[in-house]
């Protein structure tokens, strides 16, 4: 074996995925060594529990409760443990104390990034975070290194492998949301507390980081708007279907031209994480289960997909320790690391100016009049009709009675404050009997 | 506008994908240099004759026939000419004059590949070519760095658009190859001299590169197989879809196990590029038209895939446009460049030793005992069969002529050694009339 220089490896958290980097790190030690042109010698892993059980045969000799001093003596910090505190500190002092890092940390990304960069940048460190978003899937380096000399329009990512399985499942076999949930928590696909994943606080926080990445900019994770998928029940899946469409929980990230004044070229970007209708011909359409993909449109390039495994110990594992081999051969190079692009400073408009296309369904009065009525509210609201479609839901079984008509209404690219206030003045109009549903339609 | 360091940049050949990385380069080069952290000033455009037509508005100032003295004032280099020489010679010329090197010349890096990256290597220069494989889809940095911490055991692309294209209108039109390629070719899709597409050259070219990156070792193009799709008729698509499959130029990259005594692992790599039979079901039977997809499998990233274009001016320039920018990154960093892995130094097993599912069309004669003699053939070659389809392509017409009856035999994995003998066997049996079609199955 030939002779590298040896670098000091230190890993912060032994959980899924970090227990998986040890493994792989001990198991496959030469041929990484190889790769990278330096010995990666594994020196320690901090856990808050020494006899925690463990997914992986690891040396007990490697564990310690004392990260501080693991992460003095170290050249490269990996931080696995997840959330917000000491992740920080940990990886602050890492930093400071001369060490490379990576991170799959997208919570401690999305709302300390700034701070992270810039500690790193201040002692010419290098953040590495392959696995923050996507899991295994390759997208940072294509966003920050590939099409960096491009101009990326739009990114629609399915970017939450536990909200996919469970939109897929209720698409393919008709099922409730609510028995999906509990099969996928029972499989441990979902968590106890599926808060993060089904309220899209998890897509939230990668659309944040990709954006920021895609347009060279900062992106604070409150600027991102987030809607769940709670509110999709199976009858919206089924309607969906008929009109050539399937629900994803999408995270966009969007450029958009003349909508602010605040930056010299008029631009502004938008980011955006919602349920929402998309043409089963689209090549999203056809991600199943678990995985994931992100769909990149850009000036030059056109588009692009990315597709694989979202989460998982040992694909996540896969992106760490690709970071981990980058790190040691740029510490073997010499130079200080390359700072993140955020120059753009570009401004980020609120969801209620955003256009996009809309499907609202609506259950109204089957009387004459109805549907003037109700088109003359959209119209009045600056909301274009493309498709109607009215079908009988309940005839009126006496005289006298009213039946109700369903109403599927495809409207042409809306702002979404006016999309809203019309859907309001519609719900108040006397003919509308209930707001069905009101989905965005994403990928033209 | 932030006052950053100017680095010099040079470009030889001003041809579809050069002449858009420099009215890109020129149109946004303030953007670029907030990416970059550095002006990008092009200082020149080297080419052959200085009046042929251009096809972007480019200064003429710009444009000199003197690439040597060019080169010389130069910190990045960007190579787009394609071919040998003077590629080569300018290349080494650029990274022994200490400048980092841009390349998307497949044929060059294919064959002189280790020549030009030990130059570089010896000086601590840095060569980019994210646009020599698969034009606009990032795939040489998620290979290199995002997955080498992981074990790549098997790339299948489809990674010429020319064929790619051929291929898909034949399946969705039923046409026939002459008359789409003389279509393409009208269309500009294909060139005048379709040879390097439509026989595999260029495919192998890229499965060479991707080969030496997935697998970290050295892969010489003459020990590519290559085959090109010359021999697919209108015929084969059909039975091809009606058995479910469709036929794609691959270019497969292989791990395996136990076939080399060589390595100390005892594992040996395969590079081939052929027409092969792939179910419709797998991610790659959705590519269509001119589009180029990777597909990936890692021992612990599990499956990915990487969708885009494969070639086109614009869209190559894109990836040239990312080299750039990283180019000026590391420019500004300091430090060395990051040579090629290559170290594993994997044995190239010969094609006749590598297995593969096969499907084998025959004509032979409508007789008792034919079938028990063909599958008697097969297994005396060691060719185990997993499905047989038996059709009547001709009825006798009088009662002591033989008919014709068409056998569709699917095989399980067998040695393409094996497979080939035993085809001659069948084809001397006395009962084979014709042997129609022996095509590979890949993707299961």
């Amino acid at each position: 074996m030939t002779d590298y220089r040896r670098l000091r490896v230190a890993l912060l958290g032994a959980g899924a995925v970090g227990s998986q980097v040890a493994a792989l790190l001990l198991r496959h030690g030469a041929e990484l060594a190889d790769r990278a042109g330096a010995e990666l010698e594994l020196v320690g892993i901090a856990v808050r529990d020494l006899d925690a059980p463990r997914e992986t045969d690891l040396p007990r000799e490697l564990f310690t409760t004392d990260a501080e001093t693991l992460i003095m003596g170290a050249d490269i910090v990996i931080e696995l443990m997840g959330g917000i505190e000491p992740a920080r500190t940990y990886l602050l002092q890492a930093i400071n104390s001369g060490a490379d890092v990576v991170t799959a940390n997208k919570a401690l990304l999305a709302t300390h990034g700034t701070e992270i960069f810039e500690a790193a940048d201040q002692v010419g460190a290098q953040v590495y975070y392959e696995a923050a978003a996507a899991g295994a899937i390759p997208i940072i380096r294509p966003l920050r290194d590939s099409l960096a000399g491009d101009r990326v329009q739009r990114i629609m990512g399915i970017v939450n492998g536990t909200t996919n399985y469970i939109l897929d499942r209720m698409d393919t076999e008709g099922a409730d949301l609510a028995d999906v949930l509990a099969e996928a928590q029972a499989l441990g696909y979902a968590e106890a507390d599926p808060t993060a994943d089904v309220e899209g606080f998890d897509a939230a926080q990668k659309a944040a980081i990709l954006a920021s990445l895609a347009f060279h900019t900062t992106v604070p994770l409150s600027t991102v708007h987030r809607e769940g998928i709670t509110g999709i029940d199976a009858s919206m899946i089924e309607s969906a279907r008929r009109a050539g469409y399937v629900i994803k929980l999408l995270a966009v990230c969007e450029r958009l031209q003349g909508e602010s004044d605040a930056a010299a070229s008029g631009e502004a970007i938008s980011v955006r994480v919602y349920p929402a209708l998309i043409s089963r011909a689209h090549p999203l359409a056809s991600v199943h289960g678990a995985h994931n993909a992100v769909f990149v449109q850009a000036e030059a390039a056109g588009s692009l997909m990315f597709y694989g495994a979202g989460a998982g110990g040992v694909q996540t594992a896969s992106a760490v320790l690709g970071d981990i081999v980058s790190a040691a051969r740029r510490h073997i190079a010499g130079g200080v690391g390359v700072g993140e692009s955020t120059r753009a400073n570009l401004p980020i408009v609120p969801v209620g100016r955003v256009t996009t296309r809309y499907q609202i369904t609506l259950e109204v009065d089957d009387r004459p009049g109805v549907l003037a009525t109700v088109a003359g509210t959209l119209s009045d609201g600056r909301v274009s009709i493309a498709t109607v479609e009215q079908t009988i839901v309940d005839d009126a079984d006496t005289a006298d009675a009213v039946g109700v008509a369903r109403l599927v209404i495809g409207t042409h690219k809306a702002r979404e404050q006016d999309l809203s206030e019309t859907v309001d003045r519609l719900a108040a109009s006397g003919v509308v009997e209930r707001v069905v549903s009101v989905l965005r339609v994403e990928g033209d």
